[in-house]
C-alpha cells in the first residue's frame, strides 16, 4: 500500500506521449496493491491507472497477465483494459521498471460487504471463468499445494511461534489436500486472489475486477474456494458468515452451474485455499520484503482452516 | 507519502452524507504530504481531497489553516477550498482523527521546474501575500529562528555526524541571523513551505497551491526566501540556478514590489530559510517519527547555506 517508485511528472508526460491518450492533467500515486506502484493518471482524454511492477513480480509473467486483462475486458467483463502504445505494446518501461497503462474503473472496495454483494461477486467470478475459457496459453498456478508444501517446509517450526501446534496442523492438512486433490475437475483461467480489495462496487453492482497478478490456470472450483475464503468470513477469520457464503455460491452457480464432483470437492478446496493464504502471509510475517510495511495476520486463515476442518453442523 | 489511517468505503460514504456533495463514486488513498493521510474522493457531484490529520499536526491549529485556505480561495487564489458540512463546520472527525474535505485541484507537481515555472510561482506567492493581508488573527511561526536554535541545541554534536564542523557552522549562522533579524519589514500570512511538491501546474500555469500546514504570520520577505531556497537550487543543493532565482524574484516583484529594506534583508533571510530546513530535516534524520519512511538529506540545505554564506561574485 505504497508508492515504491516515484515518477516525475515530466517523465510521465513523456511516457504518455507514446500512447494515444492526450496530455497529462493530473497524476497521483495511489495506495493500492501491495507489491506494485500505482498512479491514477488523468489526461485530456480520460482516466487511467499506471502500474510500475516492482521486484516481487516475475517480469516474464507480465505479458500473460496483460493479455488476460485485455481478453476479459474484450468479453465485456469489468476488467481494466491495458492500452497499447504506438508500437502496439501493452508492456513498456518507466524509471527502469516494467510499466503498463490500463483503463481506470470507478467504484470502491468494500470493507463490510453484505450478502447481496457476495452474490454479485459470485456471478462476476463465474462470468470471468466462462469468458476465460478460450484464453490461452495456460499458466501454471505457482501458489498451489506444491508451493504451500515448499513454504511450510521453509518456515518449519517458526509456524509454531504463530500458534502452538500450527506446523503439525498444516502438515496434516497438506497431506490430505495432496492425497485427495481432485484431478479431473474443469480447469481454466482463475483470478486466484478475489478478495474484497480486488473488487470495485458502484451502486451495488460490480464495477471492477482488478489485480490479476495471481491469475493462473487451475481448477475453476478452487478459485470459487478462494473467493469463499475471502468473502464468507469476517476478515479476522473469527466468524463464518453463512448468508454471505450461500449468496456467493448461488450467484456463482446461477451463471455457471457446478458439476456434482466440483461441489463434492469444495470442502477440500476450501482447506487448500486457506493454506495458501495462511502460508504466504506467514512467509511475509517472518521474512517481510524490504519496504513492505503492512504485515497481515496469518492466523486469520488458521481460524478459517479450523472452520473448514470441523465437521459441518448436523 | 503514505496512508496512515485506512477509511473503509462504508464509513466514507456515511461521512460524505454530512456534506452536500452527492454520493460516493470512488476513493483512492493518495501518496501526498508526509504527515497526513489523504484520499482522492469522487462523488456524483465532483472531486475532493479528504485529509485525515495524523499526530504530527497540532489539532488546535487546524481551524486557522482551514480558515486561511477558505480565505485565499475566496480571493481567487488556486487554493483548495474547504467544504462545510450541514452544521457549517469545515473540521470534522473520521476514524478517530480530525478530518477535512477540500476541493480537488487538477495539475501536477514538477520535479524539474524551468525558469518560466519559477516566475509563475513568484507571481503566485506575491498574490498569496496580497490576498492574505486582511486575514486574521495572526498565528506565530513556530519554525522561526528561535525554533531553529532549540532544535540545534537539542541535536548538539550529532550535527557533526552529518558533516564535520556543521554544529559550529550552524551556531555561527544562527548568531548572525538572530543579531541581524530585520524587525520592521512587512508581515502577513506566509505559506512557509512553498516547495515544488506543494505547487500544481497545468499547461504552464499554477493550478494549485497546497499544503498550508506550515502557514503562519511572519515576514513576507522570509516566505520569498523560503521559496528561493526551494526553487533556485537543484534538490540536492549542489547547484544554484541563477536564471530560476532571477525569474522567481522578478515574478514576485512584478505583483508585489519589494521595498528596499526587504531586498536588503534577502541574503540574511535566505540563510534563515536554509537553517530551518536543514534543522528540521536533521531532526527527522536522527529521530524519525514512527511510520515515517522517507528521510530527506539534511545536507541538501547545508550546501545551500554555503552558497548564501559565500560572498557574492563581483
Amino acid at each position: 500500500m505504497a508508492v515504491y517508485t516515484e515518477v516525475p511528472a515530466e517523465e510521465l508526460a513523456e511516457f504518455l506521449a507514446a500512447y494515444d491518450v492526450g496530455t497529462l492533467v493530473m497524476a497521483k500515486g495511489i495506495a493500492e496493491g501491495v507489491s506494485n506502484s500505482n498512479y491514477l493518471v488523468e489526461t485530456t482524454r480520460g482516466r487511467f491507472v499506471l502500474t510500475l511492477y516492482e521486484r516481487r513480480i516475475d517480469e516474464a509473467d507480465l505479458p500473460w497477465f496483460l493479455a488476460l486483462m485485455g481478453h476479459l475486458a474484450g468479453r465485456g467483463l469489468p476488467v481494466p483494459r491495458p492500452l497499447a502504445d504506438a508500437q502496439g505494446r501493452t508492456l513498456s518501461r518507466l524509471r527502469g521498471r516494467p510499466a503498463a497503462l490500463v483503463e481506470f474503473l470507478a467504484g470502491v472496495s468494500l470493507t463490510q460487504p453484505q450478502a447481496a454483494h457476495c452474490r454479485a461477486v459470485g456471478e462476476a467470478l463465474a462470468r470471468l471463468h466462462l469468458a476465460g475459457r478460450d484464453f490461452g496459453p495456460p499458466r501454471p498456478n505457482h501458489l498451489g499445494p506444491a508451493a504451500a508444501r515448499a513454504i511450510a517446509n521453509d518456515l518449519g517450526d517458526r509456524l509454531d511461534r504463530l500458534e502452538p501446534g500450527l506446523r503439525d496442523r498444516i502438515r496434516r492438512t497438506l497431506d490430505q489436500v495432496e492425497r485427495d486433490w481432485p484431478g479431473r475437475l474443469p480447469t481454466g483461467v482463475i483470478h486466484g486472489d478475489l478478495f474484497p480489495d480486488n473488487v470495485l462496487f458502484q451502486g451495488g453492482q460490480v464495477s471492477g475486477l482488478i489485480d490479476f497478478y495471481f491469475a493462473a490456470t487451475d481448477l475453476l472450483a478452487y478459485d470459487l474456494a478462494v473467493a469463499r475464503t475471502a468473502w464468507s468470513f469476517t476478515p479476522d477469520g473469527r466468524h463464518f458468515l453463512p448468508h454471505h457464503d450461500a449468496a456467493l455460491l448461488e450467484g456463482y452457480a446461477q451463471v455457471r452451474p457446478l458439476a456434482p464432483d466440483e461441489r463434492a470437492a469444495l470442502p477440500l478446496l476450501a482447506q487448500a485455499a486457506c493454506l495458501r493464504f495462511l502460508l504466504t502471509r506467514a512467509q511475509d510475517w517472518f521474512d517481510p520484503a524490504p519496504g513492505f510495511v503492512q504485515r497481515k495476520d496469518p492466523l486469520a486463515f488458521a481460524r478459517r482452516l479450523r472452520h473448514h476442518a470441523a465437521p459441518a453442523p448436523a
